[in-house]
């Protein structure tokens, strides 16, 4: 009987010869993400939902560990209340879904779509914050934002709803509320690392594209296979910038009022995206182990006699491994194996376990890996303990690859016109010491179309003694310029 | 030091005189969920989202065991896709919260925030189911809805924005799209008898009653302790209507095209302020043990002299237990040991543990039940499995008592004087016999204001041989009648 689901015709773009094309095809194809009829709005299927989740659970158990508890916030915010902060209105104004109509009433005062939840979250935190007793306060809250971008959207690049972690954090003193940052970075690189297979660049942002509202703020910066640089999960030091806007007041030990400092700090489905671009290959998605629905994939294979020995020997595989992966059969007989094959090399499922009438005979099935491409034969006896360790190897070998794009993606640039190489010609950091003026900033920016994407934490102190790579002063910064995405 | 948080006055209404003012103080002085300035939409604090949270996982391990995958899909839709089922706008046009502007722009076409997702994830299934190999499709997903009512808003019962699941599922035939109510529904009254410690009633509601689009609802009810009755979670069979309007067609195993066959389901945040509502006293929250975030308080009692000792005894004891409780240590020295046991009785945590100077020397603590008030001498060396038994113990107790009250509030009615007496004055549910006719159904409404919570069905039997009570003909339903919420 024909069966009528579309059949996929595969990746036709080359993800090294035309980035763009290469990732729509493997975002339209993959059944990981959809596009649905609202424009830069998609529909998360299980696949890509599932990585979500893990990536969330894992977040959250870190965060947790440090104390910090999660609320929710309304998803609408007055008017009044998100123009109390100007610089974050200033920020955001332009981007805001404003509901003005229920039912058919109009409304006194339009309510936005949160795009961000600072403003209804610090009206709340003014009341219940009273006494140093009461601090730190450390709260988080898992939703769903909406920013209507009018560049072009991007399945998770870039689009006009996406889903993040924002955590609110207010302290009694400005120490404490710095001293947090290392402990979110580290956390948000640990998940990136451990989950995502994804390594980044770790700085802090020029004050030219710091967060409407903060103090200053810091980045994990990634780089995309076309060379554009992509900010990932970010952390701002809020100061007191809120808390006076907001009126968010303590007694102090000393029976003296003071303002709150804060901080704020978010990963968002962004990195879905960054994870697909940087892993996948012109076969398709190559999902890191522990964000795969389905890790091990069994196809068996079979003429019309052995059917049914060799459904229940791939039937009993998966039960067994079931234990310590995530196991699915796949014995539909309107698609050959070849189709199959394809079929979930395409969705990213990182091992496939090839099972046929002569295997059973002699007891092996054929394993094959997602991410190198490499066969080989496995002994049934042993199948659970390699698969184990290649679910493991792969997570490894993805990050080893991706790390080694990262650094090599990585250019100390010597003068103005290998800066400007780098940015409008190879892609990658171009990393150069900087004098910290917004003239030298702005130059680039118009030169090149680039800006500095952030200056990292660990190389700081080489900009000692050098000369700013626009203006020949004095450096203050080591930075990393780029094209960003 | 004085320390300025404000002193909560304790809960001066009587739950048993004037439940609503006795719920609105205990949601105000509780800290478990706050108002915010927008009118109907709640902030979910620490112990109210921990509650939510635990639901969600509860929920969602029991929905993936069924192999129910989550998915998310956008928060806006699209006018033109709301409208396309006819019945489903007409009950959620009134409602609807849209956005008309971003930024400075108008909007071509308004966007809905979802009231619910039917017609957002229709569209996407009528392009990802093809074939009766894609059957059952079964997806859930967990979010917040807007509905703006304009009745009276009541915190967690009735509000403009609320969380919850909303299952979406597609099947082949009828008969397996029906089969999943059980599955489903007794999912949802185990979440309510195991973690919130609430029973319900399963019922199917009247056809007036049913969701706006669905062939026939399922509901649990509860009833209030003014005698109000309260729709919990709910199950709908859609039958084609929606297939049908959105064109979700498969073709079968004999190649023929058919519309598929869907139901949807929900439980939400709707059920925490019942859990509150029912298990709540007059001196505020009892939090059934395991929707508590924290379950054991412990305060230590001293002296200047002692308050080294006690109050590591108490850190001692709290890492001791914190392997089978969460515990949380008040060392607030601002606040009489009177004050905290009166504070943290508002809260609801379930179990106290006052440790002093003298029980230190006679090696014992005194243990207190929140739902009972009973104190009891624990031995330190007894106290962990005390504990743990305990926190058993009285979620067994808060069920068993809800159970009692529920079935104090199933009246059966023999009159349509006696079921008018029920809905105006006494409250609960009057179960009587019913034709089935919407004629009487109206007539009880307007009649007493109150209607049919659902029709229950392990009772239907019972209406064999029976006459309606509102008409006096054959009766075809056995029905709970009841003023609604």
């Amino acid at each position: 009987m024909a069966d009528e689901r579309k059949k996929e015709d595969g990746i036709t773009a080359k993800k090294e010869e035309n980035f763009s094309e290469w990732y729509i095809q493997i975002i339209s194809k993959s059944e990981f993400v959809d596009y649905t009829s609202v424009s830069g709005c998609l529909a998360f299927r299980p696949d890509g939902y599932f990585a979500w989740e893990i990536i969330q659970k894992a977040t959250n158990a870190l965060l947790s560990e440090t104390g910090i508890n999660n609320v929710y916030f309304p998803l609408l915010i007055p008017e009044k209340l998100l123009n109390k902060e100007k610089e974050h209105i200033k920020g955001f104004n332009p981007e805001v879904a404003w509901v003005t109509q229920t039912g058919n009433s109009k409304l006194d005062e339009r309510l936005a779509v949160r795009p961000t939840s600072e403003t209804i979250m610090y009206e709340s935190y003014s009341k219940w914050i009273r006494s140093w007793r009461d601090l730190p306060l450390r709260y988080n809250q898992w939703n769903s934002v909406v920013r209507w971008e009018f560049k072009h959207p991007t399945p998770l690049l870039r689009g006009r709803e996406f889903l993040w972690n924002e955590g609110h954090t207010a302290f009694a003193t400005k120490e404490e509320a710095e001293n947090e940052k290392d402990t979110i970075l580290k956390i948000y690189l640990s998940v990136l690392k451990d989950y995502l297979a994804l390594p980044g660049i770790m700085g802090r942002k020029t004050d030219s594209e710091k967060f409407a509202g903060a103090e200053a703020s810091y980045s994990i910066e990634h780089i995309l296979p076309d060379g554009a640089a992509i900010q990932g999960p970010i952390f701002h030091l809020d100061g007191q910038n809120f808390s006076k806007s907001f009126g968010i007041k303590f007694l102090n030990k000393e029976g003296k009022t003071e303002y709150v400092y804060q901080n704020t700090f978010a990963i968002s489905t962004r990195e879905l995206g960054v994870m697909l671009s940087v892993h996948g290959d012109n076969k398709g998605l190559v999902i890191p182990p522990k964000l795969a629905r389905i890790q091990v994939i069994i196809i068996p294979i079979y003429n019309n006699d052995a059917k049914e020995l060799v459904i229940k020997s791939a039937n009993d595989l998966s039960k067994k491994l079931s234990a310590k992966a995530r196991v699915f059969v796949d014995d539909n007989d309107s698609y050959s194996p070849g189709w199959k094959f394809h079929e979930w090399e395409l969705r990213g499922v990182p091992i496939r376990i090839e099972i046929g009438e002569r295997d059973i005979k002699a007891d092996k099935v054929v394993v094959y890996r997602r991410d190198t491409g490499k066969k080989q034969d496995v002994k049934i006896g042993d199948l659970t303990k390699e698969i184990e360790s290649l679910l493991e190897e792969i997570h490894q070998n993805l990050y080893n690859n991706a790390l080694k794009q990262l650094k090599s993606n990585i250019h100390q640039v010597h003068d103005y016109s290998e800066l400007k190489k780098i940015i409008t010609g190879t892609g990658g950091f171009a990393e150069a010491p900087w004098c910290g003026s917004s003239k030298c900033e702005e130059k680039v920016k118009s030169d090149t179309k680039g800006k500095i994407s952030n200056m990292p934490l660990d190389i700081q102190e080489k900009a000692k003694g050098k000369k700013c790579i626009v203006c020949g002063e004095e450096a203050k910064h080591m930075a990393n310029f780029a094209k960003s995405y």
